[in-house]
């Protein structure tokens, strides 16, 4: 029995576990990237970690969410990031340089190598046959340490692509197919494995923006094979000597199947507020645009771009919409610059932003009040733009740029005969804001600003835990509900005592000023909870706040996680019903926690103030049971290396 | 005897009162312009007054200041003016289609026509021939009311310039000289009018940067001759039909006469926290530099990015520099987009902000804590960038870029030979993203935001005042320390009681809590007090906090009008000394208000808490004494109207 693509690199990375769908493994890290917003976490968690230089064949920080700079900030972080990075052996982008995905598939991604990225979007690079997954910060301050990465061997999905897009048929709406048919929960506990002979009609950048939202549908990561396509876009990027060719066996296995006819697509768009709310764009409507913004690592290439650019030139932007652009990186902005296509998106009324993810998180262009705003971008969750009224639709840029034009969204088939752009034979290369790291990293001093406070540690874990439910939410929770991006919050993402003050404040104002006063306590949630990005502050704050558990119908995998490794409880509910049994400030009580952990028995949840008792189980790993005991995966390496 | 050119326009435009320095007149005014941040209120204001249409010859509408849009309040506001332009007869200059000041002297100004502004930059278009004036935006809100602006008669400076700007000196550096000799209170009632034979080497956008921060030093304007230079420009921007030849008699009498032989000048720097802190760039350092930008509606220029682009070229910004560009104008963006010019400057490592105010107004690019920032923009005041503790140099573009290469402060001439750049023979024009007003206004709907509140109007001013004193200040006391700017502030400008919360919050947090407790109050001040912008929010929000009058030393030109436009009354002390014998929180008692006021007498302020009595003057025109009984410009107006 052969192997599919995703088993070969797992396997040729194993350190330990077997390949076993469910089962605990561990895999050898080649890469990793960390972004600014998390970035500055991970470097002080390495730090305290006590490792003087990472461990990885390469490690990359760049710097793309907080560039706005409002404040001190922001710019703060960057220089304890350059000095980190200089410091312990890690190559640094700096701001302006581009966003994370797009450049690293640009300039450091290899076919067959693992990349742990702490973004949730970090499977952008699966687009170049990459295992890459999106993961919290601590877990890639271990990888840099050296350490494995521990995942549940997922179970892996092959998605067939045959024929091929018709004229005004994309990559995004291949992707949002995709979450139309799976949800934004459908691909949790698994990867999604690309294949079928229309996979050779989309280039890489193309495979990029699927493998990108991929992490839309909750999966691990997504992947397509290395072939002659990823070859040519290596050698354009000069740098066809990482190239190999990679598929699965020809009679690999797998565990499900997905078949989509690339021909039968049509522009789609993804309405508020789920990117799993898809619908063909000519259902949609009529509907009047207040706003069009195209960029974020998911289509912002040059390819997507000299797209726009087409379709743009010599055209002007409807009155009544801001266009807002913002290239994916500083190859894909000069690109544009010497050949006169950003001249003809500024013509047309182009706003152009820095290289940066920008609208994409909320970090400015927030659409006007009731607005409407069509986006290139990954994610459409209500508030996220800046705008707590504001509906975000995701589409293509082709559907972007043709509703900039009309004011309406539109179906890009309206504009005629589509615009034929071709992978260029050579990209711009030129890393010179890429800074390699300090040959003598003794003599780097690390820059600290007022704003990088020390990181706060849980303690070990009691042997009962009794706390009041703090909240009680919904399904399809986002760690945008529990830890709020944007202008204002992002900018304190190394100071946890001031983010502290917006834990859920999106659904519920009070909740920080409640689990001050109860001294923490526990979450109550439904499906999916703590989907989208991959901030592992959705659990550090809440652990700062005294969080001890979450009790929930189902979490999303990169969550669920970073609440293990901040030590707090992932429990979910044997009997779902029991949900609608509790309620806010209920009391809650779970006794006998070491020996349940560790022998993976049910958990009793007695409910004290209503006096009844309903079960819960962990589900977690000896390791993540050991995790949690120590209080966290920081207390857990420490003591392992002591 | 003749007239200089400032008596000219002014003659040609007076409409009551004589041209004796120190009377007051009113003269016509032909255009007017407002930006986003101080537009809001004006068209709020204009709606107020019941007009249907402006009556000026041109009025636009710019949007540059509030571009960032972290929240929703931006957006709404850009509607709001959007469609009031439509509605009013006003031109609007889309976001992204550059800073105003810029696009007004690129597309607009003409020599010789009278233009009031809502920002005090308004004077950039004196590098054309225009006499241009900032107010606030009440007095523009008239204008647009076909009502005159009102002034006292300024003294008329003539700043001859001899000889020729040596290699790498520059136009910032000939204004940098003018503050070093006026300082920032230099210029308070004269208008600064340019001439001699050293003009003729001069382009009309370096006439502009000297124009511009002329505001700087506390004059009502500047003003070049319109020549073949002048001439020039208008041609190569499509527009040389509305040239005319303009300059002074020659036997023209001037106030006082300020000579600089332009071959004497180096580059010179403006050290924090002043503007007129001038002192040669060899004399300052070593200097390690963190930040450099260019921009803002100073230096901005085609030809300015041109020179930086020719600098940078080829070469790479210094690792620890982190420099931003925003061009001044989507038609000098398009045109480096068009030249190369823009992918030499991202390719040096320049990031590349929207056409817009940005970091200037300390919109975003905060330098980190401690940092130094060099910037070629007019003003360095404490925190105006939004890092408290950053400290900002101002220079010339050709001094910025050398600064970007180093990581030090750089004199240029270290660079060799300077790059020459002529002035094109042809800009690009394209005014798509400017549009027209509506042709049928009754169908325009003004679009209002929740972030638009309704304009607080004060009363009448009562017989008596007695009112503790809410804060002493010190000398030069900026409209920055009274309301800051910024990018948590500036958002609200349309909404006063949100704004009221940060009033001399950067000299005292206190300060909002402590006049609302004590339902306002008299503030103490300084010489100069309230210098730099135009912004009459630091006048009307103070008066939304009840204060009722200002006792200081001397006042800034714009600021004192605009206290008294709204209902403020602006009081100086007729023995200085008298400054030091006051303390906070002392009560001050007047009395017999109304009588003394139209009388012109001295005014007693009696201090109730210490027992004594000092002297103080309000030296009102009549006009002014009407105003102020009246409770501002505003009533008056409609008064006036009724």
């Amino acid at each position: 029995m052969g192997y599919n693509l995703t088993q070969k690199i797992i396997r040729s990375h194993l350190v330990s576990g077997t390949m076993q769908r469910g089962q605990e493994i561990a895999i050898r890290v080649d890469q990793t990237l960390t972004q600014d917003a998390t970035g500055t976490m991970a470097y002080l968690q390495f730090e305290a970690m006590g490792i003087p230089r990472v461990k990885t064949e390469l490690s990359v920080s760049y710097v793309d969410h907080n560039t706005l700079q409002t404040g001190f900030e922001n710019a703060d972080d960057h220089r304890f990031l350059q000095s980190t990075a200089a410091k312990f052996g890690v190559y640094f982008s700096r701001a302006g340089n581009g966003i994370c995905h797009q450049v690293h598939l640009e300039r450091f991604g290899i076919p067959g190598k693992t990349l742990l990225g702490s973004d949730s979007h970090t499977p952008t690079a699966g687009g170049l046959g990459m295992l890459a997954i999106g993961v919290g910060g601590l877990d890639v301050a271990v990888a840099m340490g050296g350490g494995p990465f521990h995942l549940i061997m997922p179970g892996v999905i092959n998605v067939r692509l045959h024929g091929r897009l018709a004229p005004w048929a994309t990559a995004k709406d291949v992707i949002l197919e995709v979450l139309r048919r799976l949800t934004v929960k459908g691909g949790v506990g698994k990867i999604l494995e690309y294949g079928g002979e229309g996979i050779k009609y989309l280039t890489v950048p193309e495979r990029a923006t699927i493998t990108n939202m991929g992490a839309e549908t909750g999966a691990t990561t997504s992947i397509f094979p290395s072939d002659e396509v990823t070859r040519a876009f290596l050698r354009a990027q000069g740098r066809e000597e990482v190239w190999v060719e990679l598929g699965p066996d020809p009679d690999a296995v797998y565990d499900e199947v997905l078949d989509i006819d690339l021909s039968t697509l049509e522009p789609l768009v993804a309405c508020p507020h789920s990117p799993d709310n898809v619908k063909p764009v000519r259902e949609v409507g009529p509907l009047a645009v207040d706003q069009v913004v195209i960029g974020s690592c998911t289509n912002s290439s040059y390819l997507d771009l000299m797209k726009v650019a087409a379709i743009l030139k010599g055209k002007t932007v409807h009155p009544n919409v801001s266009l807002v652009i913002a290239p994916g990186s500083r190859q894909v902005l000069t690109m544009l610059a010497q050949n006169g296509a950003l001249a003809d998106l500024v013509s047309a009324g182009a706003r152009i932003l820095e290289c940066a993810c920008g609208p994409c998180i909320g970090m400015g262009q927030a659409p006007p009040s009731g607005g409407v705003s069509v986006r290139t971008i990954n994610r459409n969750f209500k508030g996220r733009s800046g705008t707590a009224d504001a509906r975000v639709y995701l589409a293509s840029p082709e559907t972007a740029a043709a509703t900039a034009l009309t004011g309406r969204l539109t179906d890009p088939r309206e504009l005629g005969t589509p615009p034929v752009v071709a992978l260029p034979e050579k990209f711009h290369v030129d890393d010179r804001m890429i800074l390699p790291p300090a040959d003598n990293p003794d003599d780097v001093e690390i820059v600290r600003g007022p704003n990088i406070k020390p990181l706060p540690v849980a303690g070990p874990l009691p042997e009962s835990i009794e706390g009041r439910v703090l909240i009680k939410v919904g399904d399809n929770i986002t760690t945008d509900h529990i830890m709020p991006a944007g202008a204002r919050v992002l900018p304190l993402r190394s100071n946890i005592p001031a983010m502290s003050e917006y834990v859920f404040t999106a659904v519920d104002p009070s909740f920080p000023r409640r689990a001050r006063e109860a001294g923490g306590g526990i979450i109550v949630g439904g499906e999916n909870y703590g989907q989208g990005s991959s901030r592992e502050h959705a659990a550090l704050v809440p652990m700062y706040l005294g969080v001890k558990a979450v009790l929930a119908k189902s979490f999303a995998r990169i969550h669920r996680d970073n609440l293990i490794n901040f030590g707090i409880l992932p429990l979910t509910f044997i009997e779902p019903a029991d949900y609608d049994r509790l309620e806010r400030d209920d009391v809650l009580q779970i006794d006998g926690l070491h020996r349940a952990l560790r022998e993976g028995a049910e958990l009793e949840v007695k409910n004290v103030t209503r006096g009844f008792t309903i079960k819960a189980r962990a589900q977690l790993t000896p390791r993540q049971v050991e995790i949690i005991l120590a209080g966290g995966l920081l207390n857990y390496t420490r003591r392992a290396r002591a």
